[in-house]
């Protein structure tokens, strides 16, 4: 099977620069002292999982519980849920314990690790809980000098509950304007946990697990002394955004949409294709960091690069606008209806969470496997 | 079943006002003299598309083969695929056609004409054709008074293929500022698509069919004089664009997410739900219409409006944050972890699409069904 043989659109994904992305990430932990919990979140694969570890179904983390419970069943036995738990949501994650997995929860709110530590009590299973940092971000998460840190620790001891350790996440490095920027916020979001983590020690807590993670500064911290892992999630496949942030380069962005020429607007100067704003997501941050982005940029089939000029400009649900008013004269020639590009994702975790597999190449036209993918919740 | 019961995101529809939307736009087809064929893009459900009718198979649009396919086991016989063709994708509408639905498709292009009319050819199969027209949108179609008409008419005339009729979709309504603009694209729409069956006809082609269809110009317009089927689609659910644009009203919204409170963040005065960039959709749209509508609106489970001033400023992939440093000091007490909120989508098509089914509700907090839905492609 080849390109040609696909219906479109259809989620790509090279792995020869997945592969290539996967060791780089595996030599940044080895080099900064510290495990590799990559965050499933991206690529939602269990074969892709194995290939992040260089084999082996080491520890992850996951998005959701229908994640949790994919990973799970694919024999991942170390697994974090790095989203604040909800109460309700304890039932599931007792019965993934249950079955044999180590499935750690997040939280920063003393009322639910209270809630954590009664509902362990009640189906007796000792959840372990990592204490959630804000490093800056703001999102979720308290300061690692906050009061509220130690009464959640005694909320979450043994025998009731174990608190497993602290985490961050510093989401606010995918702003940063410059690589000594990202190397700032790194260091924040280090010596938050680090601070969070003595704090805990002090108080007599064991606390095993100081967790960091987010691409730009997994790539870019020179240090994460005090730290026991890093969780990174998108650059099993990196993205335009990525691109932009400098992250990575375009040549190493893993995962594109196959799509299809399905007209020519001569009036305003696109090409339509039948890869829209729920074949692409309609995430434009890409933009803050190359204006001009639209929706993604696009590729010929066979090609490592995008044309150079040409972007999505605008998106209807299964409509995409290539090229536009403010574009050089396309070539409408060179692109008649039938033929066939690849959209380079603005963010592909959002493009991804759109299809239920992978057609996976080395690089060139044929397809050498397919890997699913686990959506929805 | 109650709200209760469920896992969270999950998408939530109210029958009553799903039943309401659909019998306001039956009247107005039926007011307007045209047919009503559905867009069941948004719903992407048998069920609904049955309620849209007001019961029975009627004749449906379609933005998707997978959505064609769908709906043809379900036993609906006359469907239009409303995005253009793309030459490929003909063996798999030659597959439907075969099995007994009358599918039809669309193209603006001559190149493309000649390929359905060679490939029915090949295959033993008279494609049936509409012609696009651009009434303005911009986005495919050509004009009305186009000097590709003609020669695209020839190339679907029969034996070959069937030329069917002309199509548009006035979507630069939804971009409207008042009604009485709506009402002036309402009527270019109609006006252009009557052109161009004009000049079909006195050609010698039939046009039977003559196909409008936008859901505020279907709710706006004075007079669809010539035209035969109108084509709404978000209507069966509208959504915050729709009433900011001045289509419904806030209690007329039929869909939205049910999510749970996982977070407080006191120094950034919001709530963190776990509905976020994939279990809303990344859509600002409404934002044109309403500034600081965000990514939505919050409601109590149980109340029919959404919470004033509340909505969701910012979102990542599995985070949602509510109010904000721009919103009033939240009364955190009264939304503690695990408690439940509806958002109200800022664009229900896009918004839906993240799910594969309904849980449906009569307005309370009970489960009264569960229908499922199409997605991909």
């Amino acid at each position: 099977m080849t390109l040609d043989d696909l219906p479109t659109p259809v989620l790509l994904l090279d792995r020869q620069r997945l592969l290539r992305n996967c060791a780089r990430m595996r030599e940044r932990a080895a080099s900064l002292g510290v495990s590799l919990r990559p965050h499933l979140k991206t690529a939602k694969s269990a074969t892709i999982a194995e290939l992040a570890h260089g084999g082996g179904k080491g520890p992850i983390t996951v998005s959701t519980l229908a994640e949790a419970a994919y990973f799970a069943r694919a024999g991942f036995r170390d697994i974090t849920y790095a989203v604040p738990i909800a109460p309700q949501k304890l039932e599931q994650v007792a019965a993934i314990i249950r079955d044999g997995t180590d499935l750690k929860i997040i939280t920063d709110h003393v009322a639910v690790a209270q809630a954590i530590a009664a509902k362990g009590k009640a189906v007796g299973i000792t959840f372990r809980v990592l204490i959630k940092i804000d490093c800056g971000l703001g999102r979720a998460g308290i300061d690692a000098e906050s009061p509220e840190l130690l009464p959640l620790a005694a909320a979450l001891a043994q025998p009731d509950a174990e608190l497993a350790g602290v985490l961050t996440h510093a989401g606010h490095s995918y702003h940063a304007k410059s690589v000594p920027e990202v190397k700032r916020i790194a260091e924040e979001e280090r010596a938050a946990t680090v601070r969070a983590a003595a704090r805990l020690r002090e108080a007599g807590h064991a606390c095993p697990i100081v967790s960091v993670g987010s691409t730009p500064t997994a790539l870019h911290a020179d240090s994460l002394q005090g730290v026991t892992e890093m969780r990174p999630g998108n650059f099993v496949f990196f993205d335009l955004f990525q691109a932009g942030l400098g992250s990575c380069r375009m040549e190493d962005i893993a995962v594109s949409v196959l799509a299809t020429v399905v007209g020519h607007h001569h009036g305003r100067n696109h090409l339509l294709i039948d890869a829209g704003g729920l074949a692409l997501s309609k995430d434009t941050g890409a933009n803050e960091h190359v204006p001009g982005t639209g929706y993604g940029r696009v590729c010929r089939p066979d090609a490592a690069l995008p044309l150079p000029g040409l972007s999505i400009y605008d998106v209807h649900q299964e409509h995409g606008l290539v090229g536009g008013p403010q574009a050089a004269p396309l070539d409408f020639g060179a692109f008649p209806p039938g033929s066939r590009l690849r959209v380079l994702p603005n963010h592909s975790c959002m493009t991804g969470a759109m299809y239920d597999r992978y057609y996976v190449t080395d690089g060139g036209t044929g397809i050498v496997a397919e890997w699913d993918r686990v959506n929805g919740w």
